[in-house]
């Protein structure tokens, strides 16, 4: 089994620990009061010149500081991987690169089952490969070969499947409140629409008054908005649907 | 337990006909082939003069021909209930006038568990809304008084909820298959953000580079979107997360 130090001690770096918590041989990170949360399971470092040789250095940053800490590690003899859905392989300046990039949303002390996360992973030659999918196989049944372009266009998919949806669910929820409607009422609904994707293409699961093109319900849709916003968001959405569905015709 | 006709052969009267089996003695409609598909359980008709006495007329036909439809059953002495989301209690010209409104996405020949579907009642006079009342909890643990200016408030937030949703993971999946990477790997993180809004309000919920304001995150995500219409929602979507933030601070 690989072993592995890992650096950084924010929220990804947390799920990351607990996951892999049978190969991890040290933690780094700056922030000393964060790497003491670490310190009862293993061992920590905050110094460069402490770290321990491993096989892969497991970058659990922020995107943004990918490329200058990387350049702190590029010295190592082990495979350096960060684990960014946007940052391009190339930003590591190790001689051996690696991405190891968990495709999930991560809530600080919500426990997850790894088992189902996939794992999107890429390295610059077959040896370094074969180190990161034995770790990913270790945690997870849906381990994926991923190059940079592919992860670009698969953290852009993730914005609108997890940010944007979420989202369009705040938007429900207040128009809910203002009738005192409880959203507890819409969450059946919303895990059917979940569970419809599991069969359908989301195309041939649409309904509703744009697909339709129902101008009229539309019409008195538009009238019940109250913030400009979301009447806005309301025609540019429907509009979206009549053309996909105008286009599949 | 009250005795039910259901009126209409559609989609929605199908999958009210499985739920409400035991209490249905007749199923009237125009389309007699449709109509025999129900004709092997219960009696079917489609003249107004062989209409049986019941205590509650459920009318499962489209939105638009509530009314109309409607004024052929003016004469029943039953409770007249219609089962939409956007129609007001007040276009039924019967005496007895209802609403039995399941807040649910209806597929054909997808069978759905009622149990956990919300059912929203409204009904002029308290017996009436008794009866009502007693049909909907024989089928699901979910059952609501709503009135007619909720019921218009939850049909819109149901549009965002369950249509505009749908269409987002819709997109999400053009981006996946334009770098041939597959939907699925998004599903895992698509679940987990309907998990979260179970136990978090979703503004809560919210992460991604809209919140955090992450400019050059948002710019790479712009330029990697092919579809015009794409970009508009991206920008668009973006500046509501940025404005309920603002507005949270």
């Amino acid at each position: 089994m690989p072993t592995v130090v890992l650096i950084g001690t924010g929220n990804v770096a947390h799920h990351l620990f607990r996951a892999l918590k049978e190969n991890i041989i040290q933690v780094f990170g700056r922030n000393e009061q964060a790497l003491r949360e670490f310190s009862e399971s293993t061992s920590t470092t905050s110094s460069i010149d402490e770290l321990v040789a491993a096989d892969l250095y497991l970058l659990a940053v922020s995107d943004d500081a990918i490329k200058e800490v990387s350049r702190q590690f590029s010295h190592v003899k082990g495979l350096l991987a960060h684990t960014s859905g946007s940052v391009p392989i190339s930003q590591l300046s190790s001689e051996r690169k690696a991405v190891f990039y968990p495709l999930q949303t991560f809530t600080f002390g919500r426990d997850l089952n790894f088992s189902t996360i996939p794992i999107c992973l890429e390295a610059t030659n077959k040896e370094d490969y074969g180190i990161l999918e034995e770790l990913a196989n270790s945690i997870s049944k849906s381990v994926y070969r991923i190059n940079t372009e592919q992860r670009k266009k698969l953290h852009l998919a993730a914005v609108f499947a997890n940010n944007f949806s979420n989202h369009i669910f705040q938007i429900a929820m207040e128009i809910c409140e203002q009738e005192n409607v409880d959203f507890d009422l819409l969450k059946p609904l919303i895990i059917e629409t979940i569970n419809k994707i599991e069969h359908l293409n989301p195309i041939d699961a649409q309904t509703g008054p744009a697909k339709r093109n129902d101008i009229q319900t539309m019409q008195a849709h538009l009238e019940g908005l109250q913030d400009p916003m979301h009447k806005k968001i309301y025609q540019m959405l429907s509009k979206s649907i009549r053309k996909s569905h105008e286009e599949k015709l």
